[in-house]
């Protein structure tokens, strides 16, 4: 079987545990596939921006990256923060309404999941 | 395609961030038809408070019913803090139980989206 | 109609809005049969631990559990709270991982609820 999960984020003191809970979904998953995406609008989007001196958070998410998490980020809360693609880190796709993507997200068979 | 949508609020504070998730939705759907609802419970029902000079959450919430947006308080909330559908401003809807509201919307295929 | 929904609780003083809900949508399904579930992962499993002075929230856990409501423990945060099996309420069951079962039970047609 396989497990979809869209994961949301809107406040920027939610991300470690929001990180944790997508660590531990794909950690329960085992060998069985799973589609994990973290949508993040709001002020969320501020721990996307990159820095040469990557936090823990950063880290984290760089590292879940790596085993197939995809993280979005909300182009409307972009605008709302000043911020550019190219402000963020390298991985880090975006979408042009957050809540869009949480809506096709659903329709498409994937859980929602609010840390 | 239809889009349909929940959005569940229960804190007063989270207003501001809630309708303009609901805005975001309606704009990024273009002209594809948008059912969106939102669902308040808890101490959220008190920004229902109807007043002759209605503030800037009020007239935002206005304005986003003019465009097609449900407004539903939950009687059970209405209760709690002595509300009486008279109170409210003359757009919102009103539902037995939110949470049974919020259960009904999504086995009909609308998402549920917690700003 | 059978009403299912699962109840997602991650922060301790968010117990007494949960339980509310629930029994709630209990009240309002009427004889309809409802499979609910609270879920509980983070800092919220603490309020899981027995006591044999039962505080106002473990007795209401105590009587909606009688109404039929399951209430579930993630194992990863009562790791991370050195918490074992023995140490919780004795209705109260364990799962691997939380956000698993957030994920298997929306797969299985439960309304995600997140007060």
């Amino acid at each position: 079987m396989e497990y979809k999960a869209i994961f949301h984020i809107d406040e920027s003191d939610r991300w470690r545990l929001t990180l944790g809970n997508v660590e531990n979904l794909l950690n329960a998953a085992g060998s069985s596939p799973v589609k994990a995406e973290v949508l993040a609008n709001g002020g969320a989007v501020l721990q996307y921006v990159f820095s040469s001196h990557p936090n823990e958070i950063a880290q984290k998410m760089t590292f879940l990256h790596r085993r197939g998490v995809t993280f979005a980020a909300c182009r409307n809360a972009m605008k709302a923060y000043h911020l550019e693609p190219e402000d963020l880190l390298a991985f880090v796709t975006t979408v042009p309404a957050g809540v869009m993507e949480l809506v096709q997200k659903q329709a498409g068979g994937y859980a929602y999941i609010k840390p």
